[in-house]
């Protein structure tokens, strides 16, 4: 991704300093700060307190919260996936990175197996910077054929994306967001509607900014806009990306996801959900039995902007005797989804359309 | 209403110093002030700035307005009709109260028209108060029924509702929040989840601050929250306040409405819209001829809350470069509505319904 015309990445090694390198996504927009990671527990709290997130993206981070552990301490394999296990429960890739490891390392000696798990670090990122692409590579004629439907009539293609699914919510390129990019490189005008996507604001914070960056048109809109939009036929497609991706065909994501999903079904707009294989889930049968993750209720009822000043400022807009509940994720059943945009192509959602790319 | 234990309506009409007093809800919930109204001008900017908001409520405070004009100016009845009629677009309330306000006074003379508009105005007011109790009473045995078939599985009856169609949105008991508190009074145990609201919060801000007011059971959640509780079965019921029904049952409410109704159909949850019969207009046939308003942007990329020493700030939350849309409200049709709750009783969202109920 570029951001103020640079190219960055949302993570990576430094071999300078031997450490990790992340964006520090709770300070976007208002600030870009680059933090070093070096223990464990660094990366842990890095997940947790989503200074990275993106279910592509915690995964790669956390394969490096491996090799940090392993670096200070190499019978630590076991021990540092279980920690790493914990931090956020709902997306898969976190789980699919640590078994990966796991069986990676599984015969590495003590002496070597700390080299042995950065170099399969970077293997992972460099893998996900290349599935990314081919994800959006996979995308972008759907988007083609849609403006050439539309061309006649419209400035720009239509495309509404909710929450983060962008370049920094992986290594590079994101997934939905990869989709949009490439179709861009292709030449076809997008416009993109950024769902805001509370209670974070991943969607105004971290959408709209990259797409800022990367010049492309976008419009930011609350979670309640999309529906009104689509009415009007202001919606060409809506792309997403998923946390958790059920062998049925059903999709975990960012909250919010499932109603927007409804909508497009209700004025036929086309809903694509976006995806690296990694966050398929092919061991749960129903999303009754996914973990949906509950986050502390302050990220509701207070929020971070900055002021006149340019001071970043926190402020409590709830009453302050009101509770609230946070919860982070819900799921768009199969149904609703027009189709799965992978590395390998696009499916069907459902288990004969993924297992015939996967299996 | 009950705030800090005293009974207050949202306007009145204060004889001492001949002035209309509203409560400033731009202000809540971190402050509560009392504001005077004493021109047409100042009652236009009180709806502009929203610091008066709700359909029931614009319309007393229109009506108001036209008092104060011609108190001023016994021959500005039409100039201040077609003044505060431009305030706001949507909410059919307005229209409503200006005609009634016309055709009452077409027949005055100059020397009193300012003394029977306000006969006029307290007239409108009073039974605005008695119409959303009845539409409470109306409504209140849905929620018996509900309650009756659940109460043995359940603590609470798990009531939905978005926006602010509570006591601060009318003079008093408010529409969707009528029925709420009605049904609390006869000893049912409500629980409301609250939508937040974006772009203005009403949801936290108004409905939150209201029912934490009367001692009723609430917890507010983003708007992305919804589908996820009613797919989990954690809501029993919606119920909404509208801005504009249409005869044929659409129902024009609130931005996120339509979301939330799209959902319960797909979850088979009741949604009920609440309404006194002078928002329905009954000249529109096509959702798509309601103006919907288009409000200022700032109102989605900047938030006003509480700093740490409790002092009201604003802050801009998006990235300075984001353009944001902010449209306010969106059209839920006729099929999602289960039914119509007015101060006549429960209908069929449908042409036959209202027309039994009200011609």
């Amino acid at each position: 991704m570029k951001i103020a015309g640079e190219h960055v990445q949302s993570i990576w090694y430094d071999l300078n300093c031997d450490s990790v390198k992340i964006i520090d996504q709770t300070l976007l927009p208002h600030e870009f700060a680059i933090v070093e990671l070096n223990t464990l527990s660094e990366v842990c709290d890095a997940i947790c307190g989503m200074k990275v997130r993106g279910a592509p993206l915690i995964g790669v981070t956390a394969a490096y919260g491996v090799y940090l552990s392993l670096r200070e301490d190499p019978d630590s394999l076991q021990q540092a996936c279980s920690k790493l296990l914990e931090t956020r429960p709902t997306a898969i890739n976190l789980k699919w990175a640590l078994e990966r490891m796991k069986e990676d390392l599984s015969q590495a000696r003590s002496i070597d197996i700390a080299d042995k798990a950065l170099e399969q670090c970077q293997l992972i990122e460099k893998e996900d910077i290349l599935i990314c692409e081919s994800i959006g590579e996979a995308g972008a004629p759907i988007l083609q054929e849609l403006w050439e439907s539309r061309k006649n009539s419209q400035r720009y293609l239509n495309i509404l994306t909710h929450c983060n699914a962008g370049a920094l919510a992986a290594v590079d390129w994101g997934t939905a967001m990869s989709v949009i990019y490439k179709a861009s490189d292709h030449g076809i005008p997008v416009h993109v509607w950024v769902d805001e996507t509370r209670p974070r604001n991943q969607g105004a914070n971290l959408t709209s900014y990259e797409l800022n960056e990367e010049g492309i048109s976008n419009t930011v809109i609350t979670d309640n806009a999309g529906g009104i939009l689509m009415q009007r036929g202001e919606v060409d497609m809506c792309i997403v990306g998923t946390d958790r991706t059920l062998s049925n065909g059903d999709v975990c994501n960012k909250i919010g996801t499932y109603l927007k999903a409804l909508s497009a079904k209700d004025n036929n707009v086309p809903f694509y959900v976006a995806l690296p294989s990694s966050t398929i889930d092919w061991s749960i049968k129903d999303h009754k039995q996914i973990p949906i993750e509950e986050r502390n209720s302050e990220e509701l009822s207070h929020v971070e902007g900055v002021d006149e000043n340019n001071e970043i400022k926190k402020v409590r807009i709830y009453p302050k005797k009101s509770k609230s509940l946070n919860l982070a994720f819900d799921v768009t059943p199969a149904k609703l989804v027009t189709g799965l945009i992978t590395e390998k192509g696009v499916c069907e959602a459902s288990e004969k359309g993924l297992k015939g790319l996967f299996k």
